[in-house]
């Protein structure tokens, strides 16, 4: 029997689908930028299924690509248009939320969860799972753990990957490993689940995850400020965090380009402030009790702002709904950035402390060869994670020659600097296929041979996404 | 020219020690429990020494052990006394702080620093490095990210790995792999560092960190509360950790054994309550800033507790005299257990909240095999870590027979009843030597066969502290 034969035996004939018309919200990322083609996707209801999956490919020498909710930026959960078709194993059926532990703060949710039931979960046992993702209303938990997503709470609750504590894996021969602990201390061997975490399916389908849970942030502050440049964000950045320390849950920067075009092109969307400033950041306060107010406690930390003459204006939000409002003027960047033109986003991180620096090369960087980009900024500078995207009008972008050339330059020039500040080209997107190029450029040798040293051991057919995460697999 | 000769090439003649008994400190633990036998101590000025001999080895096929301050509780940093016998690489003289930067929150260190060393470092800048131990005076930094060491602060501030960002390591053919970001987020291949934390020097040498730092917890209030159960104790926790979250820093159990033994047995160590109970637990909110009084929040939730009949009696520290006071009969745990007779120390951690149904169900399974022992119970409760100690005066030990045998028993009675629980035999304290046969016993096969993959991947030929983390290598 053929390979689909024994995958229909195993998920039923129903949960195999060939067609390429059925397949293509699979084969095809959200934006329509990356295709490839599939042998079939499969559809497994259990772990079990999933295992039985993989040993046949396995068998068959037959790639495997898993995929959550297809809502990567990097193309990564995209099969090639070129070599061996794959088996696509989507893990949509398995969304069972297995437990939630209040006492001990953790949930036990099954790969194919979509993240926003996750949080809902956790919210009805007065419990808070951080991670919050423009998509998660159809990401599926899984694909964050594969590909350690970020997002706006990083600062305060760090990325996916400290709020995973134990995973259950298929191994590329069908193995499963099961590694479903919810301890907060265990040292006994290396420390495997870190391993799969950011791997984007290349060493094995995630299946299940315990992930920490915290207390609900009953009461927040939200701030919008007006500043001159970002070396004033970066001061005030150190002043609250030396005041309200683990508190401070948002710090998001813009610049006033960005700013303008969320509120010409989305919306109901306005200027949280009546003053023009070049730059803005939104700040957020956050508890989950305990006394004091948090909007006087804010009122006090941009006060003291104003006397160090780091702040120009600022408005605290009265209520849940202008609290709203405001990240909703941070949230409405893709949209507008979508609509006003296009932009050659980058990713990059760097030291805190080096973001005011990287702004400002990557700026000339940019202008020395493309003198009709202007520049959108927008970012989680409390990170070091700056969206810095060369921007321009449509009509300034076709009138341009040989612009795939151009773009690679323009993003070279941006990653160049944070590559020597310290940083990385890649914060939070992940490596997918769009960021093999960048591998090459910027990692060590030493490192690019370790990270192949460790797929070949644990993959040593090759067979789990090929083509992504690693230059040549 | 042979090994000894081409490593004095390279450190210098007077930087190899082959005396036995000058190698002493080196091939003996600091509680004189393990001995073994190495050709030499080496101890290189600088990561490219380091490489230098890692290199010269592997060319000689010789074993490495990698040694920090070999305070280690396991045995993982003494050599075995059989077998070829490794050079042990010291990394005493590697001790420089390279860097403190404050706005990005890190410190660069090299990885013989001294741990209080590092954290008076970050004090002097205003910060704090959170992992705290009781052997700080003298373990090494690479020692501690080696171990994943553990600690009274992991409930706020997680262990080691949470608080490493970048790793500078001598792979085991002397390749560098130069690691050492300050960045928050980082998504560009596998995460390598996780790797080598806790990896117990199987899979090369640790030579420098990039560490995170915090604001400095600049306020702090501490109490002493006598209970009932430990039940009581979990509901405590969550009552505390629903209302000051984040603000909870400290959060230790004892029984009344415990306790007494301490004031027994340590000169100046009192009860902090007067009357009795089975039960006592130490509380420490912390802030690094913010407004409102800490000891009237804590004041606050006792007086929820006594409401709610979780606690008997408390009293609040008032002055930094009596904080480090109530801090200090925890800290005098070890020396009066050591004082008074035989413990058999086990290092469990289970879900928070299996932590009451693991101290009974483990007393109640010792009983059945010792009825002479006692049962001391000191743990870091909020993170589901209790080290459950079968005790016996030192007449009752020396009257019993076949004491290795009945060790033994004891110890898997006790890791038996974590494991039903969904916990581990080792929380804090790693594997080692002294754990090996409880990896056995308590790995699933396919996570042995998956580290012992990544060990042969990263270490084929077997080189670095042989015979230590996993069984059978």
């Amino acid at each position: 029997m053929n390979v689909l034969g024994q995958l229909a035996e195993i998920v039923g004939g129903e949960m195999i689908i060939t067609g390429v018309a059925e397949m293509a919200s699979a084969t095809e990322d959200w934006r329509g930028r990356y295709h490839g083609a599939a042998l079939c996707v499969t559809r497994p209801a259990d772990t079990t299924q999933v295992s039985e999956i993989v040993a046949c490919c396995h068998r068959h020498g037959v790639p495997v690509l898993p995929q959550g909710g297809n809502t990567g930026l990097v193309g990564g959960s995209v099969p090639a248009s070129t070599g061996v078709a794959p088996v696509i194993v989507s893990l949509d059926r398995m969304r069972r939320i297995r437990s939630v532990d209040p006492v001990n703060s953790t949930i036990e949710v099954e790969a194919g969860c979509v993240l926003a039931n996750v949080h809902d979960a956790a919210k009805s046992a007065n419990r808070f799972y951080p991670v919050s993702l423009g998509s998660e209303g159809s990401c599926q938990i899984g694909g964050t753990i594969a590909t350690n997503a970020g997002g706006t709470s990083v600062l305060r609750y760090g990325t996916t990957r400290d709020n995973v504590l134990g995973l259950e894996v298929v191994l590329p021969d069908g193995t499963i490993w099961s590694g479903l602990t919810g301890l907060r201390k265990n040292n006994t061997g290396y420390d495997l689940k870190h391993l799969f975490i950011g791997s984007e399916g290349t060493l094995g389908i995630i299946t299940a995850a315990v992930l920490k849970l915290h207390p609900f942030p009953a009461r927040t502050a939200v701030a919008w400020a007006g500043l001159d440049c970002p070396e004033d964000a970066l001061k005030m950045l150190t002043l609250i965090q030396g005041t309200y320390g683990a508190k401070l849950s948002g710090f998001e920067l813009m610049n006033r380009l960005q700013l303008d075009l969320v509120v010409k092109h989305v919306p109901q969307r306005r200027s949280p402030i009546e003053t023009e400033h070049d730059w803005h950041l939104l700040i957020e306060l956050s508890d989950s009790g305990g006394e004091g107010d948090l909007d006087e406690a804010l009122q006090a930390v941009l006060e003291k702002g104003f006397s160090a003459e780091l702040v120009a204006n600022a408005v605290i939000a009265a209520s849940e709904a202008q609290r709203a409002a405001l990240w909703e003027v941070r949230h409405s960047v893709s949209e507008a950035n979508k609509k006003a033109g296009v932009g050659l986003t980058t990713d990059c991180a760097v030291p805190v402390s080096a973001t005011a620096d990287f702004i400002s090369k990557a700026t000339e960087n940019v202008h020395a060869i493309a003198p009709a980009a202007s520049v959108v900024v927008v970012g989680h500078v409390g990170d070091g994670n700056i969206h810095f995207i060369p921007f321009f009008t449509f009509d300034a972008w076709n009138g341009l020659a040989e612009r795939d050339a151009l773009s690679l330059r323009i993003r070279h020039a941006v990653n160049d600097v944070a590559a020597a500040l310290g940083g990385t080209f890649s914060a939070e997107h992940g490596v997918g296929q769009v960021q093999l190029a960048e591998m090459d450029r910027y990692k060590q040798p030493a490192e690019l041979a370790l990270m192949r040293v460790v797929k070949a051991a644990i993959d040593p057919k090759g067979l789990f996404n090929p083509g992504r995460l690693l230059p040549n697999t």
